[in-house]
């Protein structure tokens, strides 16, 4: 039995510092990389490749609202004929540059506010799977289980990797209690690697009212850009090892 | 007889435009196709490469410094490991771009500072060499005729399209007389055509002191942000033919 | 009888013009210099204050969202703690360069977006008045005829400068008719120079249903980023000299 | 006896955060704040000054060359016709937003590259002075001790505030070893502190070559966005209590 990590890497701008990705590679498997417009900008993005290259994982990218201030994380309304380029022009980017340097990229996942609208909005979610498929239909959609992502993802005849999140916690319908709530999300790590170990043996989550719930995951979203995340990724990686899953390994 | 006929394109910033580019298309062979960083954004690059496949043009990148606000004519002091992302970036967006589009990316020029600076600087021209070849080592580098980038792209075994300028003036070394002097510039458009006649016909120019001097070119290239652009480009096109030089075609 | 015209001017960027500024600013009386963050840029402000001094006109900030690349023209969704510094900063950068120059700033007009959705949403309103305010209540607010914001100056305190549009048509309640609707704006110079005129004489306007509408106004807002702005301003100068109405003249 | 200690505050641009102010805060006694160039953004620059003035610290604008992705760190050739409105800009930014807040603006201090080529470059200092003397005469230069910047400023009659470094290591002439030398910077607090004593009781410091060389300085420059920037400020002020040496207070 076997699992993917995914965790959002290479948001740093400049000299401008976020995550401590360099904690974080040992234990995830596939990468999501910031393509410049929320986050990232090329000398990190290369330098984000080379070592998802080192560590073997799967590369994806990570494109978000062009919104280097708000980090991608304020809605913008932007009508599909932008939106659409401006979703190709960041896959296409960290694509050549994958390419480039004998990496091969797999597929996209949204950021910030980008990934949420697209997890409810069917407009947008499609304005995404067009962009991914016009740049590259070999390229998956990594996105919320359960969301209109995965449906329309379906429709598109897009590869979907549906991801569930280590720390935050769900509803009885299997979707995110939102961060604006109480107990939104776990700050402990054993609580945190204590869910994923359900999702991946059991395929379910425990909901915030105490209800078995099921949600079928391919890929386990771990924050990266949190004080203790190298804690919680080791706290998970020990519980996943002692549940006797393997962190899931795509190049070796 | 023919020749190709480059220019500058889709250097506008959202709302912010340059250049009368759909003035400039039905004049042109190859299509300068700025990245996004100097100038250009996704929206107009997607609009910019539509225009290009419409008119059958060759297709190129025009990547230029990270530098929005000085539109990429401000000398930037970048070492060799942040420059060489930033071309690739920019390179690796288009080519991904155009792709999707079912065009492809046939060069490399690059813009303002960065330009001006490969022309006479080892060390500059071969980081745009090496970002070049990595991202794709079919490309060739569009670049100024008997210029540091020419000697360069022969010894990295880049393929090299050697332009001359329109409206330029040049010394009896071949090289062009710098912005700062006087007549460095052909305000007339006549003269501009007649240049370009020269350049194709006899592959010489007649510099600033009578003298005439060989200049081999493959493109020659007109500017397309200043406000007669398209009347230096008609003006070009008539005397061209006149001359019984036809405009190259690249697809059709 | 007087009245005064006023302008968006100043939101070039760099090498990306906008708006003919040099030709508008003889049929002017008060100047809306944008700050920086939908447009405009320290260079372009300088520029626009001295000629802001040398035609005697009235100075006022034009701040807008932080967003150069969709000019400030896309709704975003910031909070007051974080949208009131914002506007007080371009506010503040303005009023400190004009005094600098030894000119004084005399009033604040929101931009695009931000301008629309204070004239509708009283939070917003509130949060620009607040920043209004507290960078110096001398200040007055520019905005929008019989709007919310008129509205809420009143209750803070903050004198209020009504404008009326030249080119844009009007609903049987004084409001604007959407861009989106047919008839919105006048394409004629001299439809527009009449509904100046209307205003001016009789305080009213004639609505899209024929209709005669009270309509108060103190400032006649002309679009500067049209191509024949200039010809709609001559126009609408001619038209008020013919009717006898004297442009305002603030210092002479 | 007593000394003041200014540190570079307010660097943080929207999420990406730089530095740990909150830790320094209660250290120092004077604030340069970043002015939204090459780092800040009006939410930090608030926050920064309202902490300035719960701490009572003397507060100054901190501009920089409009480099966000260098961070203000790479040298910009822009002619004096630039330079100076985009200087003007920032201070008057920062003047304006301090003063709403009932906080007075008393220096500015450039940042990062304008910082190192004013200290050489008597053209660009005199840019810089020319811009402080025009937002306000009354505003010091803070700058290198001994460098272009402070004879300048004396020709120029605006008030200089000559500053030292920690951590920084000093030549027999008085000046900064560059950093690209070995021994450029102190990486132990004891010696920081030590070296600041020195400065501050005798006037002078021990230069590389183990002389004591007379310097005289009225701020001591702690660096804030290093990892151990809280523990130097804390060793130094140890130290300087041990000595009988006093924060300077600026408000009470």
């Amino acid at each position: 039995m076997e699992i993917d990590i995914n965790c959002d890497m290479g948001e740093s701008y400049g000299n401008f510092l976020i995550g401590n990705d360099d904690l974080l590679f040992p234990y995830i498997s596939s990468c999501n990389i910031a393509c410049g417009f929320h986050g990232g900008d090329p000398v990190h993005i290369e330098r984000t490749i080379a070592r998802a290259l080192e560590y073997g994982l799967r590369i994806g990218a990570h494109p978000g609202y062009p919104d280097l201030a708000g980090f991608g994380r304020r809605k913008m309304h932007l009508p599909a004929h932008e939106l659409k380029p401006i979703i190709k022009y960041q896959i296409a980017a960290i694509q050549g540059m994958a390419r480039s340097m004998g990496a091969t990229l797999a597929y996209v996942k949204p950021h910030g506010a980008l990934y949420n609208t697209a997890a409810q909005d069917e407009r947008e979610a499609v304005v995404i799977l067009e962009a991914v498929r016009e740049i590259d239909d070999q390229l998956a959609l990594m996105g919320l289980a359960g969301s209109v992502m995965e449906t329309c993802a379906a429709k598109y005849q897009v590869p979907f990797i549906a991801e569930g999140f280590a720390d935050r916690r769900y509803t009885d319908k299997g979707l995110l209690v939102p961060r604006t709530e109480a107990h939104a999300v776990f700050d402990s790590a054993t609580q945190a690697a204590e869910q994923v170990c359900l999702m991946v043996l059991e395929q379910q989550i425990l909901s915030v009212s105490g209800t078995l719930v099921p949600l079928h995951v391919q890929s386990i979203c771990v924050h990266g850009d949190t004080p203790h995340a190298a804690q919680f990724l080791q706290e998970i990686d020990s519980a996943l090892q002692r549940a006797g899953i393997q962190r899931k390994r795509w190049h070796t």
